[in-house]
């Protein structure tokens, strides 16, 4: 007979006890964070609302910032496509839209983890890691553009990316500023600007 | 003889006692939350280190955001000259080295007035008016631009400001990234293609 190969401790076997205790858990934390902000995001009640253990949450996620930093890890292994519509502009216009809907959406879990990540350096840390992840697996469209033709070939595709998606983030999150029907495409257009 | 022009209750007359209590009070706001953050920003601690009796900064100052909105007002009164260089890219250059010196320098009252942002709600909407006044003040670098041809007659001047300072808040203050050496110039450079 084949041994059964034996997981690390701690490691997620997919559909496993452990992986069901995390989802429970970070599922707490979600639910903790968007009603109650970073102040309401402790271990003890992470525990009690997950209904695991505190012993295991404790050995297994030690505080607050490895809890938030574990949530954007988890955000991470879920793969994100991004749109392939036939051009840039519509490319970075729905990442912009999909942008604006987590910013905007209530409770949006998005705004909670940015918040927290100004009290919690392991959340800024893993919010930095979640983005440029998004960044590299969106250097496709950039990619896909310089084969149509509507960027220039040595276009740096994480410098376009943030010239189109910036703007958005920081107009939702440190301006404030009331959200505008075209938001999206208006800083898209800067982006594709910035293509060539 | 005149009469002597009574100031409305609370209003700074230049050089006065009012705008000397104002000076102290505001200055303590910034020390104490350069050293200890918003926690550290209390009423009371304010009245401590500014030597301002208590009853005096919570008559006139209430409670932590409108002594943060305040500190937000005094600077939006120092006047700002936007550069004026010659060229739309030397001037958004100029702009955005400026921005990076803001959010680099040690301590930084600037991150630390963003990070309050996060915690009150008047500093944010001050942090708000704040930018929306120097943008305001900034569009005559884009109508110079006009000018010389190095922009669309029809650029939006606060488009192609944001495009070419979002980059660097969202950078600097919400990925966090390491400052690159060319970082203003590179967002410049955004700005100016989204000018034309």
């Amino acid at each position: 007979m084949e041994s059964i190969p034996q997981a690390p401790p701690g490691a997620a076997r997919p559909g496993g006890r452990t992986a069901r205790t995390r989802e429970r858990v970070l599922d707490a934390v979600a639910s903790l964070l968007l009603e109650g902000g970073f102040d309401a995001l402790t271990v003890d009640a992470v525990a009690t609302r997950s209904g695991v253990h505190r012993t295991t949450v404790y050995r297994r996620w030690r505080d607050t910032g490895s809890l938030l930093a574990d949530s954007l890890d988890a955000a991470r292994e879920q793969r994100w496509r991004p749109p392939d519509t036939g051009s840039l502009l519509g490319d970075l216009t729905e990442i912009n839209h999909q942008i604006v809907a987590a910013l905007t959406e209530e409770p949006s879990i998005t705004r909670a983890l940015i918040t927290a990540s100004f009290r919690s350096p392991a959340a800024a840390h893993a919010l930095r890691m979640f983005w440029e992840d998004r960044y590299t697996s969106a250097a496709v469209v950039i990619e896909r553009a310089v084969e149509r033709g509507e960027a220039t070939s040595g276009a740096d595709s994480r410098t376009v990316l943030i010239a189109s998606c910036a703007p958005i983030f920081y107009e939702l999150t440190l301006m404030r500023s009331p959200v505008s029907e075209d938001i999206a495409e208006r800083y898209a257009r800067v982006g594709t600007a910035a293509a060539t």
